[in-house]
């Protein structure tokens, strides 16, 4: 199984925003860029990836929008389409409590639940990884098993995230020498485990 | 100089389409991607990069519309607003007669000039590549100097297109076991590039 979560800390946890300017809302067509790049693949699904978007921005945080590939259905890629499900898991998601969550569509999961907690349930089942520049060549890294990679959006990471990634054990991985968007490093690194059949 | 050339056989040549649905305008979310993910990194534009968009869609075919990353000024990289320029090059260039260009706005060209021609052109100055399943593995390629590479939309390469490709000495590449969108293909191969500093 590979997981990805996307930390959107700007990302809008209400459904009030517009599709026809996604980047007013927390640079949502970033969001939505990464979900397509993460799951869809010529003429199918990628049925072993689930994508996470962790959103902090206004009024409702924390939320957590998971879109998960082997059950996915009836959603187009392009960001308009993406965008819409969000603000269907975000209206669904508005009466939840702390850690509650529920189910939108196949496939798609709101809960309210912070960043933090996500990672360290993962940290228990799956091997964490997430991006940084002093960190060694994925082409070199040992991917097998449940593999789950954690990205910041454009704002980056903050430092106590890149702290709590480290005490739960995550590796530090660069995938080349340019400084990419979290949704092309996504496309990166499902390549690099294409190649290893993880 | 990075050169890519995305074959949109269905893709509009006339600006009559709607930004609110572009996967019904020839697939021209699909464009937008590949010219996002070509030109666009964190913070920044590649500005040693060129995609053009060979669209060969009603009504006015046949129309390449060319993003130089080196002038790009104005332009976000949403598929929404990608589009929106797209659709003002269509507007520019509906007097052209063929072979004719004209510029759009900085780093905006439009031309009536075939695919065919465009690839000839290429071949004459740059190393040509294209992507075939039973192409050699990109990593061991060698890759230096100007290069160019010729991508299909979700149609995939016509057969007289890889004929004219191959008599042009293009070179088939691989990029994994995994069949992607060509959006996608553009970032693994900007991620080989940027490692063999091209």
């Amino acid at each position: 199984m590979r997981e990805f979560i996307l930390r959107a800390l700007k990302g809008k946890t209400t459904p009030d925003f517009s599709l026809d300017d996604l980047p007013n809302a927390g640079r949502m067509d970033l969001v939505c860029r990464c979900v397509s790049n993460a799951l869809w693949i010529s003429n199918d699904l990628r049925r072993d990836t689930i994508i996470h978007v962790a959103m902090d921005g206004p009024s409702l945080p924390p939320k957590i929008v998971s879109f998960n590939g082997l059950d996915l259905k009836g959603v187009r890629f392009d960001e308009r389409d993406i965008a819409k499900h969000i603000q269907e898991a975000l209206k669904r998601g508005k009466p939840l409590e702390i850690n509650e969550e529920a189910d939108v569509s196949p496939g798609i999961k709101v809960a309210k639940k912070s960043f933090e907690a996500l990672v360290k349930e993962k940290s228990k089942t799956s091997q964490l990884f997430y991006l940084h520049k002093k960190g060694g060549d994925i082409r070199e890294a040992e991917l097998k098993g449940d593999v789950t990679f954690v990205f910041g959006d454009y704002i980056g990471m903050p430092k106590n995230t890149e702290s709590l990634l480290d005490r739960l054990g995550a590796k530090k991985l660069t995938l080349g020498p340019v400084m990419l968007f979290a949704s092309h490093c996504i496309i990166v690194a499902h390549n690099e485990l294409d190649r290893k059949i993880v």
